[in-house]
């Protein structure tokens, strides 16, 4: 047995503090591991087993990190939710305008649904996470919702949008950056970045095209759906 | 017994053609109120006994229209898909510029998303569906993501459109619509003309406000993202 400086017998255990760094890393394996699965076969097809098989350990092995599949499911949804809080909170206290905060939250809400736990927000629904979890996540939801509405109405007040509804603008700009979760492959052309301006983009400047002589908003008038307004 | 014209005996019976017509409709119910089960609690969290409730009937009695749970959803989904293609078709049929088709394309794919079916297709992820079908599903879904494509690039070429990537406008566009499927409530305060209106509004004119003297694709040059692209 090899010396530790001082001369005891050193332990072939690492320290406590290290032991349970390692034990996070291992549980946060776990959960990667599970929502890669259960974003590429869903949750229900996905078990225990499969989730043991693809790191290597044995189904009771899990259960040292964590207590069900129904669990997992919830922490993974929830980390998720805690990244977009995170990056949202952190575009806001970057200040400036109304309008810069809106674009760094939009360009975060973007890059966290093409990572693991932020696809598995989106691409499992609410009604699959235990009935005693929906009402935390609805709350955690509705706080990202609320920060983009409070953005988009900022930015209609300072100016820099569109007058808006900012409840349904805050719908269109978090549907079209959810979708992403949906259709995103990591092994497609574009990187994450490219991704999110190039939905980024139309959001901002809208489909249509606009010259002095040919306002966009004439252009929609003269549509079939001028009726409606 | 009364007498049927002619003076032959009436048989309490209904003709062939009208027991045929009952039992589509009554299949029909069996669907509907399937798809608003699913959207409601989730397609594993309702049961065919749940369905028989809702219907007034017993679960027996549901068997004499559909074969499984697997296969009600598979029908739903498959309806709602059914919908969208031929909202899309006659659409594209009505002619006009190909702005027009488009944003014809998109007030039924709106209302669709809206209705019990289409909300269905957009709640229910693809991995639920059967593995069997699910490749008739996605080839489906394939098919209304192309014709989204084909009128985006066809309103660049004829100008009503901004330059893109009709690949990715018309995610944006897809994505944002079908979002109005998860988040839409029936006794919500808007009528879906009204929804589908305000959801198109800002994918059309983008959320940026324009002015001559700072037009918006100058505004986002300034923004924090400028070199990024």
């Amino acid at each position: 047995m090899p010396l530790a400086p001082g001369g005891a017998a050193a332990s072939p255990w690492a320290p406590v503090a290290d032991r349970e760094q390692q034990r996070e890393a291992k549980r946060q394996a776990v959960l990667q591991a599970a929502a890669q699965l259960f974003n590429e076969r869903g949750f229900h097809a996905t078990s225990l087993d499969d989730i043991a098989a693809r790191l290597n350990v044995s189904k009771p092995t899990l259960y040292y990190y964590v207590k069900s599949k129904d669990e997992i499911l919830l922490q993974c949804v929830r980390q998720g939710l805690q990244m977009m809080r995170e990056g949202i909170e952190a575009s806001r206290a970057a200040g400036g305008q109304a309008l810069d905060q809106l674009l760094a939250c939009m360009h975060v809400y973007a890059r966290i649904v093409m990572q693991d736990f932020g696809m598995c927000l989106i691409r499992v629904g609410d009604e699959q996470v235990p009935p005693e979890s929906r009402k935390e996540l609805r709350r955690l939801k509705s706080e990202i919702d609320q920060a983009f509405r409070r953005l988009v109405a900022a930015g209609v007040a300072e100016g820099s949008l569109q007058p808006c509804d900012p409840k349904m603008t805050a719908f269109v700009i978090a549907g079209a950056l959810s979708w992403i979760g949906r259709w995103y492959r990591p092994d497609g052309p574009c990187t994450p970045d490219e991704v999110a301006q190039q939905c980024i983009d139309p959001l901002l400047q809208g489909v249509l095209r606009r010259t002095a002589a040919q306002p966009a908003i004439k252009r929609t008038r003269r549509g079939p759906l001028a009726s409606r307004r």
